[in-house]
């Protein structure tokens, strides 16, 4: 009988970003953003976790190597936020508002796929901006 | 299609209490609530993690507005429990035994119907009592 | 009508293991599993999560004596792990790849028995290698 | 050429205590101590930190046993104060104001002479009431 | 006899800045601050920990009232750096580099004064930029 | 007027040890060691606090570039334990025995000349074997 076992890698990275729609005036942008619309950019360190699911390997004891992991986040993901404006520099959100809930979901994006390929598959991402605020996403 | 996201806010609170049965001896008391019952009150350091469902507004790019959830977490919650004596001065736990698992569905009820309003739904509630102890409940 | 919650006991423990199997070359065995396969062993700090669910009980409010838990996970599981070598000492990973996927499951296996006697039912263990690595199991 | 070398060791309390002197009326109790002086008490938990100082031993690579310093921490301080109320059940602390500040220095006397007594001398008192707010003793 | 004792205040700031001298090139400053050169910001959650001395006051068992050292942090320091860019919004970082070093002197200047104002020693500043990075200052 | 100012850098190990001489009997080592003298090894993650401290250079505004500290510390210090055995594969611990008091003086000897030949000087090492226990070391 199979057993469904989860695991997961934490990964932190530093960025910047605003929130703000271009298309409304500073005043809109304050009233609905508050202080994260500040013009000038702010920034934070986000904690994120990956958990990938699947079966124990019976030759490893392994569902997937964490190493590999661990690997995969950077080169898709951490390399593309780590010390960048997300507004600016990150290409996977291009024309995306930098709000917590949609950098979580493109983070899910960008590894789904490779996930699937090494034999395991993608559970859940959270990514904790603050020690009060975080976002969890199942796909 | 529609994607369902989860987002979490933490607030803290400090409070007395104690565990005991005004109807049951001294003795009775102490030897189902141990220390716990300790008649001249003790106290923690409580978390609180409120996570809220829903999906990702285009507009905003938020499930709901974080500072809107902490404000109302502040006025029906903490506002009742933060330097007070959780048996003697808060209303919602008025008649409840003051376990952790009581606290955490009594707050779930505070909640439920006011984040409903704003257009999100109660998800998860965390009460963390200690580094070693915590209580989370679905509703 | 029934009200499901959820109670988390921690504890901790600090061991040594190594990653190898003995049919294998060393070479294999440090390209399979990286420095893990160090044969003069290495070691971890451990943060163990068990959770607990089931109804409050209206007497004590409680879905399960915290103590009463603490003192089962003690034990049955901290006693065989703690200052030991999982692969020479510990009885119930015998035979076993000392992965943390399969150190959870084996805990896993110690408690379920003996918390469905004391009316509650096993819902969750999370073994925590290192801040950034975890591992959970619903059974 | 002799060593000094530092050790600490972690233990934690949870108490429930007010802030409030009882020859002032209700209004200036809460005008100098706010919501710290709500008459039916309230808690925290506290986390204490011990540091000795000493030399290795050569024999054993100790400045001092970890465990018997526990073991003194334990008998001497949290047996007066986990699960008490400090104004009210903690011997060491009658006629003194509850404040931290206090604490800590009550702590330090207790224990004072004997770390002394086993070859050691006490460095530091540190007495964390939440994540935000700490004191710090040398004595 | 008087008894120094030290009480310690954390508050937290998220910020973006980056590391760059406007009058080297974009290379050298890549090769001099790494991607902490950045053009477009990163940013950092920052926990800020200020530590003043004195004595215990027999009136209150207080050093300095907390709250009071907190509101004064908050408008001096936080209000300044909380979501804003340091290099561009910060009026006490003006023409200074925005390296954790000169951020931390520079927080120590704006309290020194005040909290001498109010009958206690400004002792210490921590500023932790990561969990793996901090500053710390005594003037 | 120099500004002394302290930067510290955080890394991480993790190692197995015993605590034991080979001249003592097993029950003498039990006797002063207790489960630390476990003959089949244990292990902890190790958290390593490394603090140098210096005056901010005008060019830069930094005591020291905290990358190069970073790879001093992993070249000459995680290197040698990280995923080791301290009693049989650190060749700076050969002969000593490895209480976490000695692996942090031996630590210092490691670090203190390289950084003396970078322009800062090493203040302090902390070492972190639990949530509970820690060693400090001036030199």
């Amino acid at each position: 009988m199979s057993k469904l076992i989860y695991i997961t890698r934490r990964e932190r990275f530093s960025a910047a970003h605003k929130l703000s729609k271009s298309n409304w005036s500073d005043e809109k942008n304050y009233e609905v953003f508050g202080k994260c619309a500040n013009p000038n950019w702010h920034g934070h360190n986000y904690d994120l976790y990956v958990t990938v699911k699947g079966e124990v390997k019976p030759e490893t004891g392994f569902v997937m190597d964490l190493k590999l992991l661990s690997d995969l986040i950077k080169s898709l993901v951490i390399e593309h936020l780590d010390h960048k404006n997300i507004n600016l520099d990150t290409p996977f959100m291009e024309g995306i508002m930098a709000s917590t809930e949609n950098i979580c979901i493109a983070i899910w994006e960008q590894l789904e796929g490779v996930v699937a390929e090494h034999g395991a598959a993608l559970h859940y991402i959270k990514l904790q901006e603050t020690e009060n605020n975080f976002v969890e996403y199942y796909g």
